[in-house]
């Protein structure tokens, strides 16, 4: 039996390009010791792989070239030499751009998708899911009442950002690239208001969304002139969750150009990185997992279909051109 | 009886000059209900004044053009409209720049010189010292073992925040301007090494003096282009405390280049303002006042003679001409 996987084929300078990645076909190799044989069902692409895609120091250690590129997947069971997992069992793991992955099972999750759909594992039940609740729960902590502000707001994160800050009684502020997403935002997740950054004057747009209100907590996903803009609008002791900056992902560094502000408002930053705390995950999943079995959490999914699709579906991920959680159907 | 007072004549465009202020004379008036007069005998120059003298929108109102510049001091009363407080008393007020400060009872603090000596409520045991104690437990908080940077560190503020952390069992690191400021904070503040920021490649003296450690929590008083160099060798969970960002006083705003590395640190970032904690302040100076009466914690004193030498000495201040604290001997 043959397996397609998708190989780093070089590190991008720039943009990434389709052109960085190869699709490969390999055999099967047999089962060892407590190994698990997966068909991957769904992959999902996230910002954090273009960090990986550098060879820069970071938190993590680089994608290697010429292995199958890291991600996590969702699939099915069909071969299994371990006592935890039997054929048919849906798992979560970091499977990888991989029809099949061959995985060791201490690596694998079960996960129970009678009532949640499997894809939501790797969106609002998963870590896009968990690092909202982490990062809204535990740095921006807002109280009823209080303006909280969200960029990417139409994306995996920030959708669920939103709708969590709702529910606690804040007004909230999505920020999103264009028209379309600013309506999904609004009408489908129900956030108060939403500021498309790419429609005129930044200063202007926030004037309009917030009118008087100053912002308490901001979750940022972006960086750069959005992340500076807020900082002029904060409230005093205001908290700012540290998540993304997928505008520095083409791999210019962006700057925070008067950080003084930071200082004026007293403003308390957290850069975080939602798998150092993997001790919030199962309350974090369990309260997501009912919200989204409810109905009462909305999501949307941008679903390109099949793995060769997966490489220009990364380079529209950065570029902004999905809605919601980008996912690669892979059978 | 004639008062000396320097008033604040022109909002500076870019650095502060002697020429921003004047010396004017103006009579005393008679004491209203519970007004108190204190002859000042030392003022307090501080950093944060230069934001007070911009019209930008801050955390406090911007000082008013043509009035007496305001200012900590420390003086004696001598004249009392208030059962509080009797002629003879030693008081700790925002008295301004000026020879006699007239003010209401509720506004000055009763202060005991008997062990420790009346300027170091301007330095050590005031404003400075509080915010070098609270900036460092509150928010660098850093555990035996662990390594703490402070820029400004012969000043009024990095002093204090350095011996602290040596009493925690921390190696500490400082930051200063020149050969001579830095044998001070090592030879007699007893910090484990100081970067003289003016010699040579900063990342290569950081190297030299932090070896192969990372840095677990920075009190920032500066901002720029050591900022910078610190964050990208912090430790993942480090701690910053901004609280200067002197090197923007005069108007021009510093970029933080690389923000990224507040992400892939996961950093805690706190920008804060030692006056909006006031709850704190009773048991930080009784703290200090312990250790500056029993002569543990070391501070040095610049002292400018004659409240006609302020201005100049402000300007020195804001370019770091000082070795500690800065004042004013008024009498």
């Amino acid at each position: 039996m043959q397996n397609q996987q998708i190989i780093f084929a070089s590190r991008p300078t720039g943009a990434v390009e389709s052109g960085n990645f190869a699709l490969v076909e390999r055999p099967l190799v047999p089962l060892g010791d407590g190994e698990v044989r997966v068909r991957n069902l769904y992959l999902s692409l996230d910002p954090y792989m273009r960090g990986r895609m550098s060879d820069a120091k970071s938190y993590a250690d680089p994608q290697p070239l010429g292995e199958v590129m890291m991600g996590g997947t969702v699939g099915e069971v069909i071969e299994s030499n371990s006592a935890r997992f039997a054929v048919g069992d849906k798992v979560l793991a970091m499977g990888g751009w991989q029809l099949y992955a061959t995985q060791n099972e201490k690596l694998l999750q079960k996960v129970d998708d009678t009532h949640i759909p499997l894809s939501a594992f790797l969106g609002p039940v998963g870590m896009p899911g968990v690092t909202a609740w982490y990062g809204l729960n535990m740095i921006c902590a807002p109280k009823e009442g209080e303006t909280v502000v969200v960029s990417s707001a139409s994306g995996a994160v920030g959708s669920v950002v939103g709708q969590l800050a709702k529910a606690k009684g804040c007004f909230v502020v999505g920020i999103a690239g264009g028209a379309d997403k600013c309506a999904h935002v609004v009408n489908d997740l129900g956030f108060d208001a939403c500021i498309d950054y790419k429609a005129g004057n930044l200063r202007d747009s926030f004037k309009t969304a917030l009118g008087t209100k100053r912002i308490d907590a901001y979750f940022d996903n972006v960086g750069g002139e959005i992340l500076e803009t807020v900082l002029g609008r904060m409230n005093a002791f205001g908290r700012l969750a540290l998540c993304g900056m997928i505008a520095g992902y083409d791999g210019e560094p962006i700057p925070i150009k008067n950080p003084i502000a930071l200082l004026v408002n007293r403003v308390r930053l957290q850069g975080f990185i939602v798998t150092d705390h993997m001790e919030h995950w199962p309350k974090a999943m369990a309260e997501l997992g009912e919200v989204v079995a409810s109905g009462t959490l909305k999501y949307h999914e941008t679903i390109a279909q099949g793995l060769a699709s997966a490489p220009e579906a990364f380079v529209g991920l950065l570029k902004g051109k999905n809605l919601g959680k980008q996912l690669v159907k892979l059978s």
